[in-house]
């Protein structure tokens, strides 16, 4: 048997599971603390972002490798965030957020390389979901070209405005759903990268999805075990000719 | 190590991999061949589908349990199946589609439980992709009963007018990506999901994803293996009250 079709066996719901929820261990925090310098977003104001009809988002959506030079401006990135893992409330220890989550779990933390934001120096960010604002990991200059080298070279990453990279905090949802919880950090990366596709086109960008990376490098740049947190998706975004100009 | 970590793990790239793509063995159909009635669906004119604008539709996303007991229309239902799986276009055996799939290679069925569509008998079907029909597959009258129970009894699933219960082709990704497919299978069913909920909003309808259920109970009634194949999501649909009425 292979290691997919075991994992997919051996986390079969047969009956109820015994979890550290179960167990009565207390939840692990929705979100790491994050210490160093903090860059507050805007408010991500869809009123000022261009309307598009879902249909339409849906039906033109598909994967874009080429970008203009053209950097995003920051209202553009805080709404990015926003429509992907923005945060909508909190209840009794949980987050209700644009994107769905088993048992509102939400174990996925965005990381962004950033490139070209205006008035944001090119590096490596964490978004900090809950207060809607970016912590500063790293201004190193080679950073891009370790992201792509990491990435396979995939030439999208270095043309990139910026990369959305998800990383999974396991726990957060294996606390309550076990070993199955890692299927749904899967999915749920799925849920939140086809709302970066669809608004992304909202404001003149374009998206790849990238499941192919070397996860040990990657992990590695973010400072990340690769095994309780890990990276598990990646995506790049980057401004596109408007309508008229293709 | 637990399973999960164990799957990550072993899935994680650390340069070149085999798999029967580079062996040179042919890739799998793209889509099973179904034999038996087949249900053609309207053409998914988004031109009869309300407007709705995507940051809308992103912010008001939530996930919705009760439903009223009102019939989607079959043409609500092509709409949704365009949305979620439509092919828009194929090109040397791969088909390009509303969402986005490593490598084009789409291991993911759609088989809905339908309760309560205009037209179309409530039953089991399939839906086929690449003629934008339904295959059917049972019209048996319990069946709304078992899927409910190996649903783990989620009352949503009951009141439905349909459940989407996505099913993966395991080997249409492994053929090219080896183990590590399984990741992707899962991101996709995500990505799938997600526009499943935001296309909804359009028809008037509320989702709940569904990522808990009795698997081998499930993937009977589907008559799959649950190995190579296996029911990885699901989504109960159902009208809601207009903003008006709610």
């Amino acid at each position: 048997m292979g290691i997919g079709e075991d994992f997919i066996t051996n986390t079969r719901y047969t009956g109820p599971v015994e979890t550290d929820q179960t167990r009565g261990l207390n939840q692990p925090p929705m979100e790491d603390d994050f210490s160093g310098t903090i860059i507050p977003l805007p408010d991500p104001d869809a009123g000022t972002i261009e309307s598009l009809d879902i249909s339409v988002a849906i039906e033109s959506r598909e994967s874009i490798r080429k970008y203009l030079d053209t950097p995003l401006t920051i209202e553009e990135l805080s709404y990015l965030l926003w429509c992907t893992q923005g945060v909508k409330w909190i209840l009794e220890d949980c987050s209700f957020r644009t994107v769905p989550s088993a048992g509102a779990r939400h174990a996925i933390d965005t990381y962004l390389l950033i490139n070209k934001i205006n008035t944001i120096k090119p590096g490596l960010y964490r978004f900090l979901a809950f207060e809607h604002s970016l912590g500063m990991i790293s201004e190193d200059k080679g950073i891009t070209d370790l992201v792509f080298r990491a990435g396979m070279s995939q030439q999208c990453i270095q043309e990139s405005a910026l990369c959305f990279i998800w990383v999974a905090d396991s726990y957060r949802m294996t606390w309550r759903y076990g070993e199955r919880g890692f299927r749904d950090i899967f999915l749920e990366a799925g849920h939140i990268c086809q709302n970066l596709y669809l608004s992304a086109q909202a404001v003149g960008c374009g998206v790849c999805a990238i499941g192919a990376f070397m996860d040990n490098d990657l992990n590695h740049l973010l400072n990340i075990d690769g095994k309780k947190k890990f990276a598990l998706y990646m995506a790049s975004v980057g401004k596109v000719p408007g309508c008229d100009e293709r």
